[in-house]
Parts: C-alpha cells; structure tokens; sequence
C-alpha cells in the first residue's frame, strides 16, 4: 500500500496571504483560472494582492464552465503559452481547480495537441496553486482532473496524475455561497468519503482519512439542515473537502460517481447531487459491519435514517425509467468504476441504488 | 494550520523490491548508510540487489555508530563527494537514516563545513530513500535529524528540515531483531504518538494521525507483552511507527523526548527506553479529558494500569538523585520542548514523571 499527498495545505482563516511569501515564489507570472463567483467570495482579490504586493504579474481566465470541456482547457492553455506564464492558480470549485491542473499540463507540453490530455506519458505540469471556494470536490489535494469529453457525452479524469504544489484552504470563502451549493457540494466531499472507504482500494492510510472526515463531517450536518450557518460550520465543511480529497487520492471513488457522471451531462444535476442520491443505496449494499461503522460515523442510526437524510438534503431523484436503464447500462460497462467496489454488483443492486433516490 | 507530508511511502511485504523501478531511478550512483544489522534482517540486500538489477552503482558505510555523531556524519559525506554519489539510502533504526539525510544536505553542500550541519540555510540535499529495519523512530517520513553533540554533551536535530523521497517499510525486517529491540522501537512510536498528541501544536490533521496510530498501538501491545511475535504483528508495529513519524512532522515531541537526550548521553539508555519511561507522567499532567482519551485508544483502563505497562516492559528506572535534578534543571532551560506543552510545568510536575517510573 502507497501514501502520497505531496500538496502543501495551509487551512486556516486567510491564508492566502499570510503565506504569500511561499507561493508567489513559484514563478515570475501566473495564470489564474477561475469562475465569476471567485470576485463575490473574496478569493480572486486576495490572490491578486498577494501577488500584487510580491510584484509577480498575473492575467485571469474568468470564465471556467461548469464541467469544463477539452476545448476550453486547449483555449485557456493557448492563452498561457502567448502570455508565458510560470505557474497557474485555480480559483472555486471542482470544475476550475481541475480545469487549472489540465492546462498547467497542456502548458508544459507547449507542442502537444488535446489528444495529449488523454494519452499516457509524461505529466510534467507547471506548478499549481489550488483555492477552492466550495467544500466539495477536495480537487485542491487531489492529482486528478475530470474533464466534459463531449465526443463521449460525459465527463472522465484525464489519466496525467498532477498534484498542485499548494492547497491554501480558507473557509470565509463559503460565507457567500448559496445554501443549496454548501449542501451539494458537502454531500460530494461524503461521498468522497464513503467511497474511498468501501473500497477494495482502501488501505490503512486511506481508511484513516475516511474515518476522520466522516466523524467530521456529522458535525457538519446539523449546519447543512439549518438556516444558520457559523464560520466555524464553514471551516469545518472546508477542512472535510480537504479531507475527503486526500482519502480519493488514495482509494478513488466507485460506483455513486459512476452513475453521477452520465446524470450530470445529460440532466444537468450538478455533481454533489448527482453524487448523493447514490449514497444510502451504496452504502445498504456494503458487509453489515462496513454499514454499521459508516453509519455511526456519520451519525445515523440505520439505513432509513441516511436515506431520509438524503432526500431532505437534495429532494428526491426525479428520472425517466429509460433514463435509468440506460444509467445502469453504462456504469455496468465501466470497470475502471466497478472493480473497486467489494461486493458484487447486479443490475438489481443498482436498480435499489436508483429506488433509494426517487 | 499545515499539512505537508511529501514522502512517497510503500508499506507493504518486499516493497523494496516491488517499487525499485521507481526509487532506483533517482541516480545513477547511491551511498548506502546503515549500521552492522542491516546485514542480518536481510534489508541491504534487497536494496543492493535492487541497485544491482538496475545497473546502479553503490558505495556502503556500514559503521553508523548509535546516536551518530558530527564528526561521523562528516566522514561519511566526504566519501560521499570522492565517490560521486547522486543519493543517499539509510538503512535501519534512527540512527543510519537520520545520518543519511545530514550527509545528503552536506554532499550537497561540499563547499560548506560542519558549522552549516546546525546553521539556518539552504536545506536542499540530494534524493534520499529510506528503509527501515526497526519500528520506533519514524525517521523514514520525518524531516528530522538529531545527531550527538559531543561539544555540548547532548543530541539536538540540525535545523534544517529534509524530507526522504522514499519511504521502503517492510514488516519483514524485524524478523531477526532481538524482542527488547522491537519492545524499546515501540515504546518510542507511542512517544510520538502521545507526545505529538497532547500538544499544543496539534491540528485535526496530525490529530487524525496520533488518534489512529494509538488505536493500531493498542493491536501493537499484546506482542510486545507475550513471547510469541507474528508477522502480523511486525507489519503493525511498523505501519505504526511509520504513522507515528508522521504524527511528529506535524506536531513535534515535547518533554519526554527533551529528557531522554539527557539520559541517553549521560546513561546510555536506548532511546526508546528512555523516552518511555515519561510517558505515564506525561499523560497523568494532562487535562482529564485527553488523559481519558489516550488511555482509551492505547487501551489502559487508567494511569495505573499504563505505568505498570511501562513498568512491566522497560523495568524500574534506576537513576541517582543528582542526574534527576539534573535532568529536571536541563529541561526547565529548554524552551523548544516546553513551549508545545498544553500544561504548566513546574520542577514539582517533572519529579513527578521521574516518581512513576522508578
Ligand atoms: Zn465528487
Ligand atoms: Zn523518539
């Protein structure tokens, strides 16, 4: 069994700039990737300071898609070779945090096409700085970067393994965010979690962070059922992200992100929605003491309780019957996603995933 | 708060072998550091015929003394520059592999002189790869190196901090070390463990840790108290020391380590043992809850039960009345060992730790 988390985190309230000092060394001008929330959450100005105030010149990509496709990370990769930037810096969620390590990539293999994204070989990228301003994909630790094939009609992790060199994680970022992205991007980072754990994958090491990030986040739970969330709810749901992307990089995630894929290309439910409903229905398929250890740790008494749970938090999976088949259709023929699950999966079992959701 | 644990760990039967593509890759001429064992528990042979495999040529100094010293350190890295070594292997307990990361600083730095071993600076060294043969140290995944002062009559770690690229743990190594061997290496990863633990530089991160790795101690104990020891028990006490040194990256020890280096150069006592016999008194000065806590996840029913513990694996210590106020009047002068300590220490507070375990 392997550890490997080489990314430096710095969690803690305004760490961005307090340790400026460290990750504006990395190059002489940077190449920030970002959203347009990134400039309501406060992110995008604290990086811009601390950059500012260490004179390394920057120029922004302000328009990440949600499930960013090849092509934009080939546009904004052209965008840094002709502006010769050094280093990249992703701002916000999963979807410019991946984009950020894709172009970094595509940077450093200045002569390379797209089809490099998906090719094996050397993954040499700039270095990365990771902000997220949403607690869910844990992409800040994590050496993977999912990107929108639309050839395929669905989204997939590029095979290049590239670590950001830093992951400066602050949970003030939240204060802005609406509740409904606090919960599903909370219930990614739990599905980060239960993943990795029942996994075939899981070791000592990763089964460690799981447990950790699980008995955390049942703390985070009453903060995503109630209107008032504090600061220290916030930090708590940032530090779980970070966790939970430190426990996939070590064992993956399995069947729930499986499904969740095709949900959100062809149904537009975002990720950590898509992600939850499968949740209670991986979990009720698991060895009763697997079950057992992961309920307590979460705080729910019975399967019961987690699916309530679940549909109180996301509402339930509305889907077309030949939506569903075709759902179980795909994941059925995807290895990659089943192998690591440690139980045997049928079409009933996945057929049980979906009627836990509805 | 920081997390930042950038070596590559393999823990697992014969990973020496098994992942020797990746580490021999680091150069193209290595200098094995280890002591006289390493010969027996079969450890430098898997690396030699690893190199060998790999047409890697290699130079070994198997005379690292116990405690290594400056003068010894400086040997070694002269050879190191005649034979043009590009990394640096330290095979065994504490000493070869914290020796390996000084000579790899200062072959890298040969214009330097033993001043720069404790001066701040440029910490860069050459690769270095890490095998332990025993289970207490941690120094596989530290960035810590504590050599002998002779000039100062103590050990102290050199300031600058170098992480090993590799980390090769292999429970198999311990199958020929004498019982008292494995019993003091494990009595020192409790000591990471519980001091790293109750610190004031704790964080849920390093927290995750020591909580996990006392737990997997727990499993450790019923070996070191019972004749039989099976191969089982040797891959746990390695993962736990291994996770024990990462627990100290993030936190540091604190008082029993800061008297043990008085007792281990005045006395001669092992540094385990020494370090073990403050570790009930260390617990017992804590605030009730975390002393419960401990006690819980090493499973001892109080502070009694874990003094006799340490009682019944170490022996009573024996020490004359003058070297304890020795120690104590060292101990109270020294801040960097004092400071991470959650609780008021007073000369009183640390003749009580003496008390307990004579
Ligand atoms: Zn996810
Ligand atoms: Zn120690």
């Amino acid at each position: 069994m392997k550890f490997h988390m080489p990314v430096k985190v710095y969690c803690e309230r305004d760490c961005v700039k307090t340790y400026s000092d460290e990750w504006t060394s990395l190059g002489h001008k940077a190449l920030i990737v970002t959203g347009r929330s990134s400039a309501k959450n406060g992110a995008l100005a604290d990086v811009t300071d601390s950059l500012n105030a260490h004179q390394i010149s920057y120029c922004i990509f302000d328009h990440t898609e949600e499930n960013p496709s090849i092509e934009m990370v080939m546009q904004v990769r052209d965008m840094g070779i002709r502006e010769n930037v050094d280093f990249v810096i992703g701002i916000g969620g999963g979807s410019p945090m991946d984009a950020a390590k894709a172009i970094a990539l595509m940077i450093y293999h200045k002569d390379k096409d797209a089809d490099y994204l998906y090719q094996q070989g050397d993954s040499t990228a700039l270095p990365i700085v990771e902000v997220p301003t949403t607690c869910g994909t844990g992409s800040e630790v994590t050496p993977i970067s999912v990107l929108t094939i639309h050839a395929k009609r669905t989204k997939s992790s590029i095979p290049h393994r590239i670590f950001p060199q830093y992951a400066l994680v602050d949970g003030k970022y939240l204060a802005s965010a609406p509740k409904k992205i606090l919960v599903n991007t909370s219930v990614d980072s739990l599905g980060h979690l239960i993943e990795s754990y029942i996994n075939l994958g899981a070791s000592p090491f990763s089964r460690m962070i799981s447990e950790y990030g699980m008995a955390l986040w049942k703390d985070v739970k009453p903060a995503l059922l109630s209107d008032h969330v504090t600061d220290e709810d916030r930090d708590r749901m940032m530090l779980t992200s970070t966790l939970a992307g430190m426990a996939i990089t070590h064992a993956g995630t399995t069947l729930p992100h499986g499904l969740s894929y095709f949900l959100t290309y062809e149904m537009h439910i975002p990720h950590g929605q898509a992600v939850g409903y499968f949740q209670p229905g991986y979990v009720a398929a698991a060895a009763p003491e697997t079950q057992a250890k992961v309920l307590e740790l979460i705080g729910c008494k019975d399967i019961a309780e987690f699916a309530n749970l679940i549909h109180t938090l996301l509402g339930p999976l509305e889907i077309a019957p030949d939506m569903v088949d075709t759902a179980i259709k795909g994941i059925m023929a995807n290895e990659r996603k089943l192998k690591p699950v440690p139980y045997e999966v049928t079409e009933e079992t996945l057929r049980k995933f979906f009627e836990m959701a509805m």
